[in-house]
């Protein structure tokens, strides 16, 4: 049985001390009440609900899975996710970020993330049933009318309804542009979908009385492509009545078709979902549904991106356990338990490089998506219009590397923690293979790692010049500047400063080579996506080693053994995984020729 | 359903083109009448039985797997699997390498090797158990008394009774020592052993009438530690009989006490073996069954690294043919089929380079492992002292770099290869994401690739002071300079002879850093490996570019696309894949104290 210990005192390090976040959102009239003890507050209860509520049901969940009645085209989720769901709502969890007029509680997304971060830890499939209704949710509230907000966001906000993104079809999922769900006008000014939607996460299931689809769908007159995709929101149950006092009403024309038998995830229901004349109302403008989606699927990709983070931590915790318990052959260096039959395996320095890759990217990604998330407060939320801008800019610019770059870490860290289990972590009882199985998802959907990448160097980068970049770059640079002469800081400083000259050089030379041939920026993207993920770990990881060190010599003796345990990970950071940059600039720089060459019938 | 098309071309090329194995049989008198011919109908036989037996059962048997019934304590494998078990003996694939005087055709081991390779493509779970045999078979051809050799070897060669390798206990894996198992020696020269064994591949089934067991324990008065353990033979039917007429007789007092619920393998039974007072017989020597159960898990290991292999290009072929049928989105480059209504995926840069890692991986680990086959035929078979030596030193350095360097590649190839499939290749019915679980097993079982990464370091390369390392350095620096002042191996030549420089001054500053402590070696183990593994893989990836090179050359116009398409790969393979090493030189370097400075209790 697995463990789990929410990480508390490190989040609390992130927020408090090495973000500043309680000052940031002093200067944000709607979170200037938030202060250290509501944010302490909000993250030991929320680790108490995950590891006591959600943990005990993950593994019987992956074991049982969803099942699917073909009669009733329902879904049941496993037991006892039902029960959690309950508590969950009951304990107000699921408005924690929504507005205090729907009935939230109006709270940072940053306390949304931690919160995140430990229910993915504990049960990814879980917890992506009330995730996508705080997506649907996030949508509506940006592009709903006034009418379709006071009708779902109460609903959504409590989590008496979930919601759902309906994207994907069989024959599209990255190129949404060929989709082929059709909506028709009606008299009365709502719409009649047909179609067929796939990998519908948590499409249906038995938590809710309701569930909110978002679909995306092409108006009879619409253009061919992206730009003829409008977005509708089709309930399961029409509602009836208004406002807060909806109830569902008579069931629509859409079910659910099967369910998918999947590597993982297994609690979380993947619906095909069939629209067969399906009743929903349009959301936005028509042809411009997919600019609407992606509020929500922006979103998904940050909590993915923090999937991949609980994910670490997860397997971080419990390959700590088993290689503190375990013992097996001799330290190399001569024995350490002379007592005892062996020592333990966390006496070996590769069981050891194991274990803190995976704290240094769990560490390192907290902090990192943590920052992401104050971004997001600040682009919504600060009261100065650059401050929003830089907000907004840091949340378009760092969404794919969120995504991308925290699920591979996690999928690479719970595939090596498992390793430091040996055969007993092939083993299902043990819960290491699970987590890699659920890691897995993460890279692909909400847009595989392959996409954010072309995403990044593409929109991201490129298309503005690198201007964003620099407005990151211009952080790291003051940094540097601040710290450059403090011998203490130069094994961290320098490595980053070294990295952001590089950055810089590579970026520069890959958009001229796309300028002349785009095929360019596709074949270094993926390596280009690892370089600036690198460069957003060591500037973090910079910033950590330096409040430790501040704290080791003000505190001196009498420092809590935390802050030295930091700049230790730190320095495993710099030296033994920043270094993989050496790799991807080669690759990057490397060329589209290499790739491109061989003809298509010569794979 | 997944496809698989024995890769007969490619490896004629190995085995003709690269390595003129016929020429080198020629010189050895057991295989001099292995000729072109015979090597390729093995291939095309092998490749057949393979594609059309193994094949059609493999995620049948993945979705059933093994069952066990407590009240008999026996184990059904999944359907489908005796009788593949049965066609695979009738055409005597078992005894493929065994000798012709117990009933083996005699054949070169490289032939065996070839024939695992595709085995492991189609069906690992299945081909596990006459794997097993081979092993057993080995270990009993070296270290077996005539009487037990002939007793067995003609079962075990036949495939008529399967063999097994009984090491593990549930508090020892790696650490053998500590094992409890016990052998009481009885009047009439057998023993009786009690203890538990655990994770048991093959250890019971219904494929074959009897199954041999390899069983390391201790004596009474054994010493502790390594140098106390015995090996013994424990059939579960004590034969009856002697030689060729023997019969299986009364059913020994060992059972199955239960198989293991696992992420991968499900077709092959993982079992708890309980010796409740077992008859067995001493293989060897008393204390020096570690030793003697050596030459099964060498045979294992290098057995392991070729599923690696045989996944890699499983994973590639599935891959490709998704990539060159699923359309979604144009190229960056312009719409390469503008008359339909997207390019197939094959057009994008970053699908590619994810085919193309699977491909030179595999084509690369295909010329390695093959060659270090060989190795073996040489080291067993050569009649010159020097040669067999060489042999026998190649194989000792390389068999840990085969078994982790290809398993880790096969595991990220089957990873990747599955990406290319986005949603679909994490549904279980298009068989990528079996692929991936059984793939996890190969860096675990036979020594986790942690420990086969200390095997090269600390035993293989240290501990003769690199004596063995030079001599593969030896064929390196040879082509390098046979081929480089040619212009147009230039791209390949310089590359290797760097690596081959660095590779020279790491091994000395690391055996130097671990001279002064033990932990050097363990905190650069992972990190060496990999960067030995791509010198044999960027040496033979020289090899086969300079092949090409020449018949495109010679070939002009009318040359077969096939050396086309290997230069584009070689080339990717340098350009991409090789510049790996970049990073972990740099990580093998940065010292242990960056893994061992963090005390246990901090983690």
């Amino acid at each position: 049985m697995a463990i789990y210990n929410p990480p508390s005192r490190d989040q609390r390090f992130v927020i408090h001390e090495v973000l500043g976040a309680v000052d940031e959102y002093k200067a944000m009239p709607r979170h200037a009440e938030v202060d250290a003890d509501i944010v302490n507050q909000v993250l030991e209860e929320a680790g108490k609900f995950c590891a006591e509520v959600l943990l005990p049901i993950n593994q019987s969940g992956d074991l049982e899975g969803c099942s699917f009645d073909p009669d009733t085209h329902s879904v049941r989720a496993p037991q006892g996710f039902r029960a959690a769901y309950d508590r969950f709502r009951a304990a107000h969890w699921q408005g924690l970020a929504a507005e205090t007029e729907y009935g939230g509680q109006g709270l940072p997304h940053l306390l949304q993330i931690a919160l995140y971060e430990m229910q993915y830890s504990t049960n990814q499939s879980w917890a992506m049933y009330p995730g996508l209704t705080v997506g649907a949710y996030e949508c509506l509230l940006v592009h709903g009318s006034k009418a379709q907000k006071d009708l779902y966001l109460p609903k959504l906000a409590s989590g008496e309804w979930t919601g759902t993104m309906c994207l994907t079809e069989p024959h599209c999922g990255t190129d949404l542009g060929m989709l082929r769900t059709k909506a028709e006008p009606q008299a009365d000014g709502s719409y009649k979908l047909s179609g067929e939607k796939i990998f519908i996460s948590a499409g249906e299931h038995d938590l809710a009385d309701n569930i909110v689809h978002l679909v995306l769908a092409r108006l009879p007159d619409a253009p061919a492509g992206t730009k003829g995709i409008s977005l509708f929101v089709v309930p399961k149950f029409v509602p009836v009545g208004k406002a807060w006092d909806a109830k569902v009403g008579a069931r629509n024309k859409l079910y659910c078709g099967g369910i998918e038998d999947k590597m993982g995830i297994h609690g979380n229901a993947t619906c095909q979902i069939i629209l067969d004349g399906a009743t929903g109302w349009m959301v936005g403008e028509p042809n411009k549904g997919l600019n609407a989606m992606f509020v929500m699927m922006n979103g998904a990709r940050l909590a993915v991106g923090v999937q991949g983070l609980g994910i670490t931590e997860a397997a971080y915790q419990n390959a700590v356990a088993y290689a503190r318990d375990r013992i097996q052959g001799r330290s190399l260096s001569g024995a350490k338990q002379p007592d005892k039959p062996a020592d333990p395996i966390i006496v070996h320095a590769d069981v050891r490089r194991m274990l803190l890759t995976a704290r240094a990217y769990a560490e390192g990604g907290r902090a990192f998506s943590y920052w992401v998330a104050l971004q997001a407060d600040k682009q919504l939320h600060h009261p100065d219009e650059g401050e929003r801008k830089f907000g907004a800019d840091m949340m378009a610019l760092m969404t794919p590397v969120v995504k991308a770059f925290l699920t591979d870490n996690g999928y690479q860290c719970a595939t090596e923690c498992m390793q430091v289990l040996g055969g007993h972590g092939y083993i299902r009882a043990n819960g290491m293979e699970q987590l890699v199985r659920d890691a897995r998802i993460n890279m692909i959907y909400e847009g595989t790692n392959g996409i954010q990448a072309l995403d990044l160097i593409g929109r991201k980068v490129l298309m503005d010049n690198g201007a964003r970049l620099r407005k990151f770059g211009a952080l790291v640079q003051k940094f540097v500047e601040e710290h450059g002469t403090s011998t203490a800081m130069n094994e961290f400083v320098t490595p980053l400063a070294d990295l952001g000259d590089k950055v810089t050089k590579l970026t520069m030379e890959l958009g001229m080579k796309a300028f002349a041939n785009r095929d360019e920026a596709g074949a270094a993207a993926t390596s280009y996506l690892r370089v600036i993920g690198h460069l957003c770990f060591a500037y973090f990881w910079a910033r950590m080693a330096r409040v430790a060190l501040t704290r080791i010599k003000e505190d001196g003796a009498k420092v809590d053994p935390f802050y030295t345990a930091k700049l230790a990970v730190a320095r495993f950071y710099f030296q033994r995984l920043l270094p993989e940059t050496a790799y991807h600039i080669r690759a990057a720089r490397s060329g589209a020729k290499n790739v491109m060459e061989l003809p298509a019938e010569l794979f």
